[in-house]
C-alpha cells in the first residue's frame, strides 16, 4: 500500500489541476455526460485523488446508454457492508454499546445476572472484563437483551435509545458517527438509478431501526445477522416474538448466500472494510460484465482511528491482498475523505 | 358467502349505471382524482363489482396526499401470495411439474431411482402413485431434483424449461397461466407507488426464475421457501451450491416470519388464496392505519377451477370464514373477472 499512497499523494495536486481545467471545460459544453457529472459534484467529501475518479468513472461506463458495459438500472444493485464501512466500529460496535445499556436497565428484572459472567462483570462496571469472556459470551448476552418482546417494542426501544447514546470519544449521539463520504456515496449511487443495500454481521432488525433515516436505506434493503421469530395470537391479535436463538449470522460466506437468498442478483457493486466483507466481494468481482469492489480502510488516527491487521474488531489483512491483487478500489480515509463526519464537516470545508 | 354474492347479483346493473355517470361526470372534470382513476381506467380485466370498487376505494384512500389515511411512499408495501393468487395451481403446482420433468432428466444419473419411491412410480409413468407417496416423499424429490448445481446453473435450468413447458388442461406454457386481472392489479399497484412483493411457500429462486419477466416483480421482491446453499471457490471462483437440505418453508406462520424477515415493515395490502396465507393477512391487517387484505376465491370451474374446502391444494376454509367476518374483501372469479388468462382477453372484450 506505501507506494500507492506514495503515488497519489505527489500527483495530487497536478490531479486537482486537471481535474479543475475539466471542471472549467465541462461548463462550457452542457448536455454532456461530463458537465452533467461535474456541474452536480458528486462526492464533495472525497478528495480528488484516483478512489474518487475510479468510483466516478465506474459508475459513468455502467450507466450511460450505449456504453458497452452499461448496467439496466433493475440490476444496478450495490451493497455495503455497515460496521467501520457506512459508520464507526470503534471502540466497540454501536449494537454492543445497545446491549450493554440493555443489560443496565434490564438488571433489576434479573437477579440472576449478579453471578452469571458476562453480566456480572458488567454490573460492576468492569467492561473488559465483561468483554474478556469470549464471543459466546458475547453473543449470548446481545441475543438475551434483544430476545423475549414483540418486533415493533424492540423496533422501539431501539429508536428510543439512540438519540440517548453518546459516542466515548466525541461525545455525540452514535447515529452522527456515520461517514459523511459514505453518506454521499450512497446518495450519488441512488441519484444514478442504484438500488444500496446493506449487508452486515449487524443485527437486521437493529439496524432497520435507523437505516432509512441515517443512510436513507429502507428496512426491506437491510439484510443482517437475525434471530429466530415465533408467530403467535395475543388475544387475537397477531406478534412476533423475538427468541433467544441465531437464526442466521450474515458475515464472511454468508454474505453473499445472503445477497443470493434476500436479493437474488449479484450485486454490481460491493464496499466492506474487514475480511468479514472478503466474500461479499468475491462473489461481486466474479460476476460477468463491469464490477466495482471497494474497501474502507481505516488509515486515519486523528479524524477516526488506523487499525487492521492487529485489531479484534474489523480485521483487513487478506483483504487487502486481495485488493491489491485484484486491483480493487481502497479507501484511505486519512488521504481520500475531506472530513470523515458531518459535524467536522464546516470546519474542514474552510481548509 | 351466498348472501354477499346475491346482494352484488341484483345490484350489479344499477352500480354499472352509476359508474358510467361518474365516469362521464369525471371526464368533464380533468385534473380531479376521481377524473384521473376515471382516464386512466385501472383494472380494466375486473368487472364493476364491490370487489373491485373496493381496492380502487382504498388505494385512492391512501395515497391522495392530505387524506387521513395517507399511507408515504415508502411505506407502500404489497404482498401477493403466487400459487393460486397470482397463477394457476392446478392440477399441479408450476415447480412441481418442473421437478417432474426435471426427474425424467436426471434418471439416467440415478440408476436408483429405478428402486426408490416416488422416482419409481413417476419413471414408469404413474403420476398419482407417485404423488400418493405422502408429502415428505413429495419435497425429498423436489429438493433432489432442485440441489447440486449452482445457483447460476440453477437460474438456467428454471429459464431455459419454462417456455417448454405445457399446461395439461390449456396446452399453454406455464407462465401464461398467470392470472390476466391481478397482473392488472400489480400494473396498477405499481402505478399508485406501492412496492409489490411475492411472499409464497414456492421455491425462492424457482419463482425469481420467471417473476420479473411474468409479473414485473425483481428479484429482491421475491420472497419464499428456501434450501440451504453452500459457498466455495472453484478453481478460485466462487459459487454457492444448491443443497438438498430445506432452510426456511415460507408458508402460514412462516409467511408474517418472512415479511418482517425480509421486508422488515409491516404490508399494508396483502392477497393471498388459501388457509396458508391467513396468517399474512391477520399480520397485515393488524397493523395501524389503513389495511387492505384480499383473497382470491376459485369460484370459476369453466375458465379456470372451483375448489376450497375438499381440495389438497389451495385449501380456503378458515380464510373464508375470516374474510367474512372480518370484512375483507374477496374476489370471486367467476363473478368478479372479466377474463381470467391474457390468451381469453381478446374473445372477452368482445362479449
Amino acid at each position: 500500500m506505501a507506494s500507492r499512497n506514495r503515488f497519489f499523494g505527489v500527483n495530487r495536486r497536478v490531479m486537482s489541476a486537471v481535474l479543475a481545467a475539466f471542471t472549467a471545460f465541462a461548463i462550457l459544453l452542457p448536455g454532456s455526460a461530463l458537465a452533467q457529472t461535474a456541474v452536480t459534484s458528486p462526492l464533495p467529501g472525497w478528495n480528488d485523488t484516483a478512489t474518487k475518479r475510479a468510483i466516478v468513472t465506474f459508475v459513468e461506463r455502467v450507466t450511460k446508454q450505449g456504453s458497452p458495459d452499461f448496467v439496466p438500472p433493475a440490476e444496478r444493485i450495490a451493497t455495503f457492508d455497515n460496521d467501520g464501512t457506512l459508520w464507526a466500529e470503534q471502540p466497540i460496535y454501536v449494537q454492543l454499546a445497545f446491549a450493554l445499556d440493555r443489560v443496565k436497565v434490564l438488571a433489576p428484572l434479573h437477579p440472576e445476572w449478579k453471578d452469571k459472567e458476562p453480566f456480572a462483570s458488567l454490573l460492576k462496571g468492569d467492561l473488559k472484563g465483561a468483554l474478556a469472556q469470549g464471543e459466546r459470551a458475547i453473543v449470548e448476552m446481545v441475543m438475551t437483551t434483544h430476545a423475549g418482546m414483540t418486533t415493533d417494542e424492540f423496533e422501539k426501544v431501539v429508536k428510543d435509545w439512540l438519540p440517548t447514546s453518546k459516542h466515548p470519544k466525541t461525545g455525540r449521539p452514535l447515529t452522527e458517527m456515520a461517514y459523511q463520504p459514505m453518506l454521499e456515496l450512497l446518495a450519488y449511487l441512488r441519484a444514478s438509478g442504484f438500488k444500496t443495500f446493506i449487508v452486515s454481521g449487524g443485527g437486521v432488525e437493529f439496524m432497520r431501526a435507523f437505516a432509512e433515516k441515517v443512510y436513507g436505506i429502507p428496512p426491506e434493503q437491510v439484510i443482517g445477522s437475525s434471530g429466530k421469530q415465533k408467530f403467535e395470537l395475543r388475544d387475537g391479535q397477531p406478534v412476533l416474538i423475538k427468541l433467544p436463538e441465531m437464526d442466521f449470522v450474515d458475515d464472511k460466506e454468508g454474505k453473499p448466500i445472503a445477497i443470493q437468498k434476500f436479493i437474488g442478483r449479484r450485486p454490481v457493486m460491493a464496499f466492506g472494510n474487514s475480511d468479514g466483507d472478503l466474500q461479499m466481494l468475491q462473489w461481486t468481482a466474479a460476476g460477468s460484465g463491469a464490477r466495482f469492489c471497494m474497501y474502507v480502510h481505516h488509515t486515519d488516527a486523528e479524524r477516526e482511528w488506523a487499525y487492521d491487521k492487529p485489531s479484534s474488531i474489523g480485521q483487513l489483512d487478506q483483504g487487502l491482498e486481495e485488493a491489491t491483487a485484484k486491483g480493487w478500489a481502497v479507501a484511505d480515509m486519512k488521504k481520500d475523505w475531506k472530513y470523515v463526519f458531518a459535524f467536522e464537516k464546516s470546519s474542514a470545508a474552510g481548509k
